[in-house]
């Protein structure tokens, strides 16, 4: 083993090169990057184009030259075109338009995800941006500065969506989100992602659930008109698109690799494809969900660090199994930071599990302390084993919430039941919490929900 | 089973009761509560005097008429004199001096602890208080009205000392904080100690260590004067002595139940003492510490409560284990915040374990994102196994240390390894963490100097 060569230089793929390097100091490590920007921090975006991140520059997780200090070899700009798993080599187009062959002993695929194109007309348009990749950040933010942008039509009520939404209301624009779905946020409850909504429409965002644009259409100056279902128009002078992502697997599959759900490159727990010289990591392969006990499509910068790891670590011969992924996710909106780990009663379902979700309502710390706020705990667990299944949590920026779910996604990860989260020793002080953390509280609402169902039964 | 009486209307009692109306309906609950106080927060105690909670009322966890409608009679200002397990009854005097005799099926015993009382002349001149009891809290509130209050001493650097630290400055007060050993906090590391009394320091806290409180005696006017080893002498109008808390536990003796570490009723993992009709639970029992496996005396809140709702349930016929402690603590000072959890590397080495630590310090989100700041995560685990032992984080008001060290709580619950740790899918947005968490870059960090230690062996 002398060659570890990785396509990609986002997290996977930069999370992959650092490990090996820690763990063998003699393989030559190169990275092919796409674009200038290796290891780029894309979940900063939205604070990037808010003006709350004053440079671009500052959303790499690593500096080039961090990384370079490591004896990687990074070739930015670089295109990799084909791979050839017989002959161990990749053909890539320098920036300058020379053809490199690059010989390899292991191959980490790291190609991530593209933004999902909805099938409307006019996506094509000035003024339209997907948004995905530092390359489409930079393009939006110098539309923003070469145009007055007065108004915006956000599509998709997902993290992203939701976040520049925000971002663009710190700017000063006003807001429109579209989504299909009759609740924005549709990895919580509904009832959860309608109190999201209201926190945006609270914050003069303009909500539009059960709603699908159908065309964005050129009108009268360098304005947008913005069409969807039910007769509605919205004229814009800037439209992000954000309807979700699909994993770059173009070179894996001429390659011959093995995919699978949503096109994403298989991946045995080891991160190692159908190729056993070839491992992939992130967003562009299938991931490994703990608690349903198999895979999905699970795109997520903790993820892609995660197996990238593991996937650098394999790749100079070690032998870890990547843990998979609770689905934990957060995001803040405005004042309100909405948290989910595991499952909730629909997905559930989907794994065909027999569930159970109670609420607890409750102060984040002792009420009788200035500040306190209400944090909303809702706790899923299977009816007939009481074992944990998943937990939403919604409360306000500096209540904890954040950490909260990690609470109950450490306990997920071991499998625990619902009661042993009632026996957690957690920390107490009046101004931080309450002697019965507000995620215990929940949990004791859920086995009393459970024996009243029980009781009923 | 018809009478289950419990003794102390603390913590501990009051969730005893609380639990046993909620699995039996019919079961006659009574509670001795000595005080006018039934199920006062005691934690809040240095926020009352601060004056940021404004009425004492506040600091109830529940009020007396919340109790009261789930049909469990507070007998307040009753002070139970003896009890009588061979004839199951209590004999208790009112607050009119009457004699009660109280028949019970079962009892609880939730009598708590008193302040220990240091030997040094002095401790009964006015101005000088322990505190421990909503009783010292409103009498050092007298205090502070009736006289002008310009200095106060502290005796004693641990959580209550710290806090009270804190409150008296609030006031306005110059304080100076007195502690034996040489630092403060001496549950946590020397050095991270240091750093607590350093943030004591920075807002103006007179921090003497080393040093001890030997005399406390009458100057002119109103003043104490207290004198400490190494020639030191301050004046004061108050002087607080919060030096720990020990078992009250006569009762229990006199009725010849079976007692062990610092005098503490001896109890098992039920929370049964040597009488199989007599419960016992929170500051005045031994309790069982999960990661050494044995018992130990460890009087805290949070502890408190799990204690008497399995003492409650069991009390009623149930069948519940205490899963034990860990000794999780979290305190802030001013804008710091110190918590810990499981075992340092004294413990440990107390333990008869061989351990590991190290540390790492990291930003407690993106630090493109504003308000970041640094965490300081101190992570124990056991050298041969990996598994972990125990974590300290410092880090400031506001970065989620609180919750954090619960990540690693939970994690040290079900005795997860280090490594495991790292494989945890915990939550992640730009204002709210890193990819890794903070407490997963300090696992990687142990990781990486068992490594080293084990290659320069």
């Amino acid at each position: 083993m002398k060659n570890l060569l990785v396509i990609g230089g986002s997290d996977a793929g930069i999370s992959a090169a650092l490990r090996a390097r820690e763990l063998d100091a003699a393989v030559d490590i190169q990275v092919l990057v796409a674009d200038r920007f290796p290891s780029f921090s894309i979940c900063g975006i939205p604070y990037f184009l808010s003006g709350e991140v004053s440079s671009s520059e500052d959303l790499a997780h690593r500096t080039r030259a961090e990384i370079e200090a490591r004896r990687i070899r990074l070739l930015l700009e670089h295109e990799a075109e084909r791979f050839d798993p017989a002959q161990k080599s990749v053909r890539a187009r320098s920036p300058t338009g020379e053809t490199l062959q690059l010989a390899y002993d292991r191959l980490v695929l790291a190609t991530g995800a593209k933004p999902v194109h909805p099938p409307l007309s006019g996506m094509d348009l000035p003024g339209v941006f997907p948004l995905r990749r530092m390359g489409d950040a930079l393009a939006v933010d110098r539309f923003m500065e070469e145009r007055e942008v007065r108004r915006a039509v956000i599509v998709g009520g997902g993290y992203l969506g939701l976040e520049m939404a925000e971002s663009l209301t710190r700017c000063g624009i006003a807001v429109t989100l579209v989504e299909n779905a009759p609740t924005v946020l549709g990895t919580l409850d509904p009832d959860l992602g309608e109190r999201v909504a209201a926190e945006l429409a609270r914050n003069g965002v303009e909500v539009l659930t059960s709603t699908m644009v159908e065309a964005i259409a050129p009108i009268e100056g360098h304005a947008l008109g913005v069409l969807a279902t039910g007769n509605v128009g919205r004229p814009a002078q800037l439209v992000l698109v954000a309807v979700g992502a699909a994993p770059e697997t173009g070179l894996a599959r001429e390659a011959g690799l093995a995919t699978g759900i949503k096109g994403a490159i298989k991946v045995d727990r080891h991160m190692r494809t159908s190729d056993a010289d070839v491992f992939a990591a992130g967003d562009c392969v299938e991931t490994w969900h703990r608690v349903i006990g198999d895979c999905g499509y699970l795109p997520l910068g903790t993820t892609a660090h995660k197996q990238g790891r593991i996937a650098g670590e394999n790749a100079v011969g070690a032998d870890r199994q990547y843990a998979g992924s609770l689905g934990t996710q957060v995001v803040r909106v405005f004042e309100l930071v909405a948290a989910r780990t595991g499952l909730n009663d629909a997905d559930a379902r989907a794994a065909g599990l027999e569930s159970v979700s109670a609420e607890a309502e409750s102060w984040d710390h002792k009420v009788y302390y200035p500040g306190a706020s209400k944090l909303r705990v809702r706790i899923t667990g299977e009816r007939t084993t009481g074992r944990l299944l998943g937990a939403q949590i919604l409360g306000r920026y500096g209540a904890e919430v954040s950490k909260r779910i990690d609470i109950l996604a450490t306990a997920l990860y071991q499998g625990m039941s619902v009661a042993d989260v009632i026996d957690l020793d957690l920390s107490y002080a009046p101004p931080l919490s309450n002697p019965w953390d507000p995620v215990q509280t929940a949990a004791q609402a859920w086995q009393a929900e459970r024996d009243r169902r029980a009781a009923a039964a």
